[in-house]
C-alpha cells in the first residue's frame, strides 16, 4: 500500500482546526490539482470561489446550519459554470440553448465534484484536514445571491480545509457486499437483515460532531436524515430554472 | 511535492491498455478506497457495478459511441442508489417520498462522483491508467435496461482502468485566472480575449483519440462539443421520472 492509498483509507471529516495558516504555495498546488482534474468533454464547466471574507463565511454557516463552518481556515465553493463558455460562444455569434441544457448542467456538476475530491485528497496528503459542505444546498438561492453568481452558474459543494485540531474515529462504512455488483444490479432478500452488523457498528461509533455521544444505528439514521426535509432544498428545481438552465425542451 | 500530488498533476486519460491483468488484491484496495470516500450525510446512496461480461462492455461501447471502451480491461459503472436505503426504511414501515426526491438524487449523484475520482487516483497511484466514461449518458435508459437497474437507481459515470499502453501528452487546462474567484463571482470584459493563449495551446496539443491530429482551438471545441446535441441525452429528465425519483412536489 502506497502513501496515496494510505491517505485515502484514512479519510475522516475534520471540523476543528488549529490557527496555523495554510501557505500560499500549498494553496496554489491544491488549486493546480483541481485544475488538472478530468473534465466532461474537456469543457471545464466549473469554477471555484475562495471565501476569505469572514462575514460571507458566517452567512454560509447560517445557511448550512453548521456553526463550525465559520471557523474553517480556508473555504472553497465549487460551482457549475456554464456562463463562461456560453459567453465565449456568444462573442463568436454562436450561442444556443443546447449549451445550457440539463445535460450540460450535469456535466458541469460532475466536473466540479471530481475537482472537489481531487483537491481534498491533495490537501489530506499534505497533512491537512477537510470537510465537504453539502449543506450549501440548504438554500442555493441565498448562496447564489451571497456570492453574486450570475445566470448559468450553480453551487455544487464547499470544501473547508486547515490543519486538524482533532482526530476523530474512522467512520464505519457499509460493507461492499451491499454496494458492489457484477454485470447487473443484485438484490437482497432483506435489506434490513443485510445491514445488521453495520447497524451495530454505527451504534458503537462516536461522532464528534454530536458532542461525543454514540451514534444511532444506520437504519435509524436513514429515517432521521434521509426521511426528513429542509424546506428550501425542495426548491432546487425552481432555482435551476431561475438560473437560466434549460431543463425541459 | 509528494507522490500523491505528483500523480494528480500527471493525470491524463488513458484509452489503450496492455494485456496485463489487474490483480484481485489491487481491485480490492481500489474498491475499499471508493468505499471510504466521504458521503453526503453519511447516507452512502451510491453503488458500483463491475462489468466483466464482454457482451455488456460491447453494448456500453455502442451506447457511448467510443469503440475503445470495449477494450478497457476493467470497467466500473458508478450509480445513484436510493433503492437500498428506501427498502431498509420500507422494511421498517417508514418509507416516504422525501427519501427519493431530487435533493436526495443529487446527494447520491455527488457521492458516486466523489467515489469515482477517489477510485481513479488510487488506480493512478499504482501505475494504472484510467478513463472516465461520461458517455453512458448518451442513453441512460438503455444502460438501465442493460444492467437491470431497478427504480431509484441511475447511472452516473463509468471508470475504465488497466495498465497503460500509451503515454499521451498532458492536456492543457484553461488558466485558473479564468476559473478562480474570491468571495464573489468575477466577470471578464471579453471572455474570448481571456482564453486567447489557451486557444493557441489547444491548437498545438495532439489528442491521441483523434488519430494524432492537432486539436481545434478551445473556442471552436465549445461550438462543436457543447453546442451540439446527442438526442437521447435530452431525455435524462423523463428517465429520472421513469426511475421513480420525485422531481417536483
Amino acid at each position: 500500500m502506497n502513501e496515496t492509498i494510505k491517505t485515502q483509507l484514512e479519510h475522516r471529516t475534520i471540523r476543528e482546526f488549529t490557527d496555523k495558516k495554510i501557505s500560499n504555495d500549498i494553496l496554489k498546488i491544491l488549486l493546480d490539482v483541481a485544475n488538472q482534474t478530468a473534465s466532461s468533454n474537456g469543457m471545464q464547466n466549473s469554477s471555484i470561489i475562495r471565501i476569505t471574507d469572514q462575514n460571507i463565511k458566517d452567512e454560509l454557516a447560517k445557511i448550512g446550519n453548521q456553526e463550525y463552518m465559520r471557523r474553517c481556515p480556508e473555504l472553497f465553493i465549487f460551482i457549475v459554470d456554464l456562463y463562461r463558455n456560453y459567453n465565449i460562444a456568444k462573442e463568436m455569434g454562436n450561442e444556443n440553448n443546447i449549451m445550457i441544457n440539463f445535460d450540460k448542467f450535469i456535466q458541469g456538476f460532475t466536473d466540479g465534484v471530481l475537482q472537489s475530491q481531487n483537491f481534498t485528497i491533495a490537501a489530506e496528503s499534505l497533512g491537512l484536514g477537510a470537510n465537504f459542505y453539502g449543506n450549501i444546498h440548504n438554500d442555493t438561492k441565498k448562496v447564489i445571491e451571497l456570492l453574486k453568481m450570475p445566470k448559468l452558474t450553480y453551487p455544487i459543494v464547499g470544501v473547508g480545509i486547515g490543519y486538524p485540531n482533532q482526530k476523530p474515529q474512522l467512520k464505519p462504512r457499509m460493507s461492499l457486499s451491499n454496494k458492489l455488483y457484477t454485470n447487473s444490479y443484485e438484490f437482497k432478500v432483506s435489506y434490513l437483515d443485510s445491514i445488521k452488523d453495520y447497524d451495530k457498528e454505527m451504534r458503537d461509533y462516536y461522532d464528534l460532531r454530536d458532542s461525543n455521544k454514540r451514534s444511532d444505528a444506520f437504519s435509524t439514521q436513514i429515517l432521521k436524515k434521509q426521511g426528513s426535509i429542509i424546506k428550501n432544498r425542495e426548491k432546487m428545481f425552481d432555482t435551476l430554472e431561475e438560473q437560466g438552465f434549460v431543463i425541459k425542451k
